[in-house]
């Protein structure tokens, strides 16, 4: 198991990245995507599952629109898992995950996942501990079931520094266009900051049994979507994937 | 792992069993169970998932009518699983199955299984012997998260001699009454009696982690019921419930 120490671990770019180089990059990392996607559609024997968390105004919203979206949304689903409903919660807490997971050809992207089930859910104890290391174990478990089945799950999570999301709440405030974003939660939740680190690091050291955590620094737009793209790029590239030749009548 | 021999394990009623009296047992059972499922629903704490396996004409139809027939429907339902969609097959095998599963508060009875999955598909060589080694494991997961949280699996294998298959498949060849359920495949499938043997007995061997399979020699169908009924009403007993009082407004 790796000890993850999220505090020691830079919410910026390195120096050596420059916004508007890495944004040309971007650009042709997105039209890559766009046709290892088709590609992806067309062979259907992988499912790509992309899970996004992150503290609020962390860019996850924006981290699927600007990474996703010019790929054909025929063969790509976006699903924000929110609190979950009475009849979600009479149910183990991966039933309503394993709904959406993507069948062979598709890219499903969730929105907050599971990882709430350890991360809100032991915060607030709403939840016992025992409970929580169970699901850990749990969730290693499923992952590994949609691993064995042609799945391959790509976990980011996009890591801000506290004074940015604090500028970043701010603007919600402020900005007109993103008024609509601002929830008097956020600020509630900003209080329990340290304990989120601490769960988050203990989830990501807990569940990177069958795929490891990405731990994507995004104070920079930029640098976030061009650490997301490239990992996605790299993933779809290696499953060396071809166009299906004609079927046998 | 405990080493299971079906062809060494008998099918009938054991002769200190007599079919008037076993029938009068079965029915204080079955008001038993009525009560039981009841206070299941009213309580929702616990969900019981039931899972019949078992050759042509076992009398896994049967079983859900005459175990489960008399218990309200509204906490109860029956799910048949046949040969999976185009769509079903692109995901996880556990994929359609997990939808299934019972909330808190209800029996689910599944007519056929995930298990399946590591038995035609084993014999017919759909999908190779690493694949089915590796759904074992699947499956022992999967039942531990379902475990895990709140569900109770009780599998049953209804055993019934090569014998009595004959018999059974011949009286639907000639009583009217029967001849809808006659299928040519049964006669195939047949041909494949200790295939289907070895393949039952190794999952059995391999998936008991979670929860044991029992084996119910089904030859007669009184003896059958009595058996499934008594582990059942056990089962439901052991939750120790009781009415939730009133809700505090």
């Amino acid at each position: 198991m790796t000890k993850i120490h999220l505090e020691s671990i830079g919410t910026s770019a390195p120096e050596q990245f420059i916004k508007d180089k890495t944004k040309i990059e971007n650009a042709k990392l997105r039209n890559k995507l766009e046709a290892l996607q088709n590609l992806l559609y067309a062979e259907s024997k992988h499912a790509l599952l992309i899970i996004f968390q992150g503290m609020d105004a962390s860019g996850k919203d924006g981290a699927v629109k600007n990474v996703f979206g010019s790929v054909n949304p025929l063969g790509c689903r976006v699903i924000p898992f929110k609190k979950p409903s009475e009849l979600e919660l009479k149910h183990d807490f991966l039933w309503r995950i394993h709904q959406h997971v993507p069948e062979k050809g598709m890219i499903t992207i969730f929105n907050r996942s599971h990882y709430e089930d350890v991360i809100i859910q032991k915060i607030h104890k709403w939840v016992d501990e025992e409970t929580i290391i169970q699901r850990y174990d749990d969730i290693n478990n499923f992952e590994k079931i949609l691993n064995d089945n042609s799945t391959t799950i790509l976990k980011f999570y996009l890591h801000i520094s506290k004074d940015e999301q604090l500028e970043r709440l701010k603007e919600r405030l402020s900005n007109p266009t993103k008024m609509w974003k601002y929830n008097e939660n956020d600020i509630i939740e900003r209080g329990f900051w340290d304990d989120y680190m601490n769960a988050y690091q203990t989830a990501f050291e807990q569940c990177s049994k069958v795929e490891p955590w990405h731990i994507i620094p995004s104070d920079q737009n930029w640098y976030k979507e061009f650490l997301i793209l490239s990992k996605v790029v790299e993933t779809l590239e290696k499953f060396d994937m071809k166009f299906p030749g004609l079927k046998s009548i």
